[in-house]
């Protein structure tokens, strides 16, 4: 089953930057192999469930094993059987009825 | 590595009555032998995070075999490795706090 | 229009202890006559959607004005039109499904 | 106060296309005058919090009165005292450190 999915780590690290550890968690979904698409509240994947579940599971024990004492994660995960869509259709099926509706 | 998380099942059903599939999430989460805890706007959920993510994708694969086309997952997962902690201690810790800044 | 909300209140503070200026968040949830529950997870209001969106302003504020430099906050806010409907109405329509089904 | 925050619209409208009160909900973030920037699971948004706030109530004020019984919409806030970071400053803070860390 594909997912499109779309997660935000929050570090809790002792300190207020975050650049480091949400990074390293972005590279951990690039390595994964999945389609990744950075965003400024966020990463969007696409791929199958079980590969971008094992993914956010490997995100939490790299940086847990890196140092950082305790994650928060938010996650939407979306699916459907209708149809198959692309990150790249959802956007387009939004965008092309904007400034449609007079 | 131990978790706990919020857990928000949206079906996309064609009907706006969503509670028959919310029912079965929770009871796919229930089956999985997570402590599970509902409340008004999810479950929250407490085990082990593999455990955790099996029935999150178990939860979609069982819902789209009964007919729903589309759901959209919100989750929060929260670890950490300086203590353990239950739900009851989380809700505990913020109580304990609330009228006694004064 | 009525609003039932899930918030939940990161505060990156420089420490890993969050659980007072998530007490206090939830103090402020109190202050302004919300119906207000506590979860593992956020906690759950409801109320008129102006009176929750103030809230959480004033949490902002409030948390900002106290030290707390940079906050991060997840809500999830429903409303409906065609029933009027309690957080213990929610937790009851899933509750009394759950093992129902067979 | 300035907050960049992600939305995430989910109307439960008796059919499983969201697009056109999804499109509807993206237009009122435009037209409060907002920054804003679309991606596969949402929509950023930067500006005051006041304006943000508003846009959001506008959202399910247009959708019930354009006929969506039912809406549950997804929000991330965030705010912080300590710097301003534009919605391009955060992708950029990340982008710049994936692959840096060998």
């Amino acid at each position: 089953m594909d997912v499109i999915a779309d997660i935000c780590v929050i570090p809790l690290t002792g300190s207020i930057s975050v650049r480091e550890p949400v990074a390293r968690a972005h590279q951990v979904l690039i390595d994964a192999g999945l389609d990744v698409q950075l965003h400024a509240y966020g990463t969007n994947v696409s791929g199958p469930m079980a590969t971008v579940l094992a993914a956010i599971e490997r995100i939490h024990e790299t940086l847990h094993a890196e140092g950082v004492p305790r994650i928060s994660t938010s996650i939407k995960l979306g699916s459907r059987t209708d149809k198959r869509q692309s990150m790249e259709d959802k956007v387009e099926a939004v965008r092309e009825r904007i400034g449609s509706g007079g």
